[in-house]
């Protein structure tokens, strides 16, 4: 048994392989990588250069060099493509499952896409691969695969399983058997346990069970991946509009779609503009940071224009408090907005209405805001003792503030949604930026009302 | 064949069912919810309090109530479980899963659990969560379950379907059948598929897959679920310290950590101190929202008493940029610090040094700073028409922010990993107070020299 450690990345391995391929040192590469997971080759490859990885990998049988290409990262599998002509991408790309060939062949440039997938000698995957390229990469036609085991209601234990035998070749994991009619038609599906546990003789018809979830090609992904963890499912199948069986998605797809998307809205809240990485280069990263930080620079800017017009209403005693005002704000509009983002994400089949929902959130922020302004008052009044009107100047401005930032951190998140765009991305820098013009207003208009008063 | 969408959650029916409900109309609700997906019947009750919930599960059978259970949320199923009877309760664990039986057990106030395990029908479910409660819930022993298949290395495979037979019908998705020695030693795995293929005769050693990923019980959740997706696994053996098989998590639990572990990161990112839902009532939103707004409100505060110091050295012109310096740094450093939690996430066998990483982000902080600066520079002598010495401390101020909000945005969440704190907690109001401060003191250090030349 090959124990989850046995494979370690140490420092001394690394530089012996590096070693054994710098003098070609064949055998020492096929032993040391013999018996070794395909991820944990992808893992090692990712250490060295595009030619050095090709070098490795054309030590290796086809079928455990196509498992390493499907292994890497996608910047570093487009980069190391490269290195190949169109007819060695083919080899490998045939022997992945569709869904795989169709995903890395979507990512070659389109120049040689046709011709990889003329290259293919399985004339099945090439069509296939050609089908899924046809749907968008976000709804369940873009996740799926064609490869499936299915049998029709009328064949029998015996020849459903001599079926299974030839189908089986092509899919990796088989979780159930889906049923379908002459026409394609999905009609439910059969455990491969229940196969495995009914007699020879008997009818699939007589076994199957109709309460089957499946969805539609169009479906989105993010609800495709709501779907499986409802119902607990580990493969879906797809059913095109005339609800016909056309492919399958499995749960180890539905695990990368949810960490993208959780990775895609931190990036939303952390205000980063691309899908970058640590280890991409200086000029990638500062591309990928520049966009907020200038939209936040320019509300800083703002900010600035609007204290200088409104100058001479303003004392430097009072700006002493535009921290404290700023923050609260900022803190308070991206609680609000988390917290919607996270109701959007799970929303239930009858989640509050819109009303209700406002109704609550105005609570909240009267508690957080009064109890705030409270403790600002007394801090200012009698901590740093800046006296009676500068300290309720202050506790109201922060009161509204609390308010304003609560209604704009809520309502953002479901415009946003409403016109279909990620609502995450009302918790990042376009909720602090506005706020903070807002909060700025807000204040300085508090002080001028009462100090007019 | 039941499509998704079949069962809709309209105002209509749910009107209809509650009056069902209240007229006791047992025909109606056992027609309306025959054959409907437990998952669909879990959200249904919902909508309904506990008491309801408890008269309608009680016309279904224990198996599907069991289900039902399972699929309310945690704070629900705890206020409907409090309306049962602890043999009661047994009755519907009975039906679970060993690791839902014991999840759901593990929710309930510490004097009932013990009855409701002596209350189990099946003494090997009892024994099997009572072991399961030993570990802690985030470590792989807190996530399997005790049903699984496995097959001795030395019996035929007409044996092994006959245990299979004899097995399954405790194990609900049966994805390998695990082979072990006479010592429950894991040696290897065989899929189902496989079985189905081999002939009766043959011996399970001769067919088995010795390459099989396990997972020790100690290893934490966030591991396993990496462990998993790096493998693409649907389903991994746990063993303890001595290699025997004591378990087996599901890519299905997986799906859940790795959907909490986002949501936590969401909420440290966005300043919220507890696991709440909108849903909640004010007072506990309330609560989760104001320790960091009053974190955040004392940040505000200290600012202003540092301005306060320093009043003869600040001019109310230059307080006009003190919303410029304070967003700048607060997104840089939201920036900064979620880059390093999505690296330590994906962490990889070898990733960068701290020393390249740290280099990195001092480039990136420059390029970043310097265009900034130019920017601002630009806009502050030109637009805005401020003078010279002001553009250039504003911009000068900005850069060096720039660079210390890098700094403390790599910094922080690195060293909250060393201490074994979440570090998504840096992304969150903590490096946004702390800039914040910092921000200040750099802006107002600045303007002094320069003053002074």
């Amino acid at each position: 048994m090959e124990s989850v450690n046995q494979f370690e990345l140490t420092k001394e391995f690394l530089e012996r392989f590096g070693e054994a391929i710098e003098s070609h040192d064949i055998l020492f590469i096929q032993a040391s990588l013999s018996g070794v997971n395909s991820a944990d080759i992808s893992a090692l490859l990712h250490e060295f250069d595009s030619k050095d990885s090709k070098y490795v990998l054309e030590l290796l049988d086809v079928e455990t060099g196509s498992e390493i290409i499907k292994g890497l990262d996608p910047d570093t599998r487009l980069e190391f493509l490269s290195e190949f002509e169109t007819n060695e991408i083919s080899k490998y790309v045939n022997e992945l499952d569709s869904d795989d060939a169709a995903d890395i062949v979507n990512e070659l440039p389109i120049k040689i896409r046709e011709a990889v997938i003329d290259g293919l000698d399985n004339e099945e995957k090439a069509s296939n691969v050609l089908e899924l390229l046809r749907y968008d990469e976000d709804c369940a036609g873009g996740l799926m695969a064609k490869e499936l085991i299915k049998a029709n209601a009328n064949w029998t234990i015996g020849k459903t399983i001599d079926e299974i035998r030839r189908q089986a070749e092509d899919v990796q994991k088989v979780y159930a058997v889906y049923v379908v009619d002459d026409g394609d038609k999905l009609l439910g599906r059969v455990s491969l346990k229940r196969i495995v546990l009914a007699d020879d003789h008997m009818k699939v018809s007589s076994i199957y069970d109709q309460e089957v979830v499946a969805v539609e090609t169009y479906m989105e992904e993010v609800e495709v991946a709501s779907v499986m963890r409802k119902y607990d499912l580990e493969a879906v199948p797809v059913i095109n509009m005339q609800g016909k069986l056309v492919g399958r998605i499995t749960i180890d797809d539905i695990v990368d779609v949810i960490t993208d998307l959780a990775e895609q809205e931190r990036q939303l809240m952390a205000g980063i503009s691309e899908d970058v990485e640590e280890d991409d280069s200086v000029w990638v990263l500062t591309r990928a940071r520049l966009p907020w930080l200038v939209i936040g620079m320019i509300g800083g800017l703002l900010g600035a224009l609007f204290m200088e017009t409104f100058e001479k209403n303003i004392t430097l005693t009072l700006t002493f408090f535009i921290p404290l005002i700023m923050a609260t704000g900022g803190n308070v509009g991206i609680q609000s907005s988390s917290l919607v983002v996270q109701g959007l994400a799970n929303k239930s089949a009858f989640s509050q209405t819109t009303y209700r929902r406002l109704g609550k959130v105005f609570w909240v922020a009267i508690l957080n805001g009064v109890l705030l302004a409270i403790m600002v008052f007394l801090g200012v009044q009698f901590v740093m003792g800046n006296g009676f009107r500068l300290a309720l100047i202050v506790s109201l401005a922060l009161l509204s503030v609390v308010l304003l930032a609560s209604f704009m951190g809520t309502a953002t998140p479901l415009i946003l949604d409403k016109f279909g765009i990620n609502p995450a991305l009302a918790s990042g820098p376009f909720i602090t930026t506005a706020n903070d013009l807002l909060g700025l207003a807000v204040y300085f208009g508090v002080a001028h009302i009462l100090y007019t008063l």
